[in-house]
């Protein structure tokens, strides 16, 4: 499967591609940032992060778009930016019919280096060896980028067979699954 | 001139749009709300959303377009829905070159009440009064979103005068005014 991970921003908004599965050496294909003017009126910059990521789209056709999961309990302004950054990027995948998961810093941090609490420097290091790079990929943002992806990837085996088990499930048994959620 | 407003929210976000100058009778051309199912995903809602508002500004054509400056000290689920769903509204404007315009919530409701801490009942009766309606606009999205292009209308011309003469004091006095700033 080929994913494009996107760590959302309005100054530096990190986008990578990679291309494997779950269990065997997977492959970047591309990774960069689509950067906005901070000086630039918010509604350009929503255009031109829209523009960026249309871009990427455009030249990588991936199969699922994996954004980071934003919080809000961080720095107010720096929260807003991001948010709005992750809709326009939401919204360029669901628009052209692209699945978008959506993972925390932590699964994905915990999905490359085992553990949730990892920095960046340990986030770089094993994006590097994961995708025999010669050299961490900077920005910070970029590496990020590149993680979620590598994440998305990883995750989604599992993540398949738990909605193929929920369904059946809910295909099979509908009245004891309903009774097992209220218990 | 002529504004929409627009109250985002995803799954209630509020557009309305007014037109008319300070100083005289305003008049009401459209009111009303995009919906998206909350058990939606995330992206298909924002193209909901998208949709909606490309639908309005299609049909109403405004030369400008008042979105509400979202804060992030509230609700964190429904502040993230309304960051993301204001995005949307903003780069649907920024795209089409129409200028947007952020008003804080109580900005809105001194405008159109005199109190910056007026309710929602309040709101609605100003906007009922000072568009002639026969009734309040309902939902109160509905009537939030023609009071934004209500007082985007009114504080047009001050905002105006104000850019305008720091653009000539900039251009007189630069040395003086970089000076006054620091001072």
């Amino acid at each position: 499967m080929r994913v494009l991970g996107v760590d959302p921003g309005l100054t530096r908004c990190g986008v990578g591609v990679v291309e494997g599965v779950a269990g065997r050496p997977l492959t970047m294909i591309g990774v960069g940032v689509v950067r906005t003017p901070a000086d630039a009126e918010l509604g350009h910059r929503l255009v031109a992060v829209e523009q960026g990521i249309e871009q990427w789209l455009d030249e990588h056709r991936p199969e699922f778009v994996a954004v980071e999961r934003v919080f809000s309990q961080h720095n107010v302004r720096t929260v807003m930016g991001t948010a709005q950054a992750s809709a326009v990027a939401m919204l360029c995948a669901a628009r052209r019919g692209i699945p978008v998961a959506l993972h925390t810093p932590s699964e994905v941090k915990a999905a490359v280096t085992g553990s949730g609490r990892a920095d960046k420097a340990q986030v770089g290091a094993m994006v590097t060896r994961l995708l025999r790079l010669g050299a961490p990929p900077k920005p910070a943002d970029a590496a990020d980028a590149l993680a979620l992806a590598i994440c998305h990837i990883w995750r989604a085996p599992a993540q398949n067979r738990l909605q193929q088990a929920v369904a059946l499930h809910t295909a099979t048994a509908p009245t004891r699954a309903s009774k097992g959620r209220t218990a």
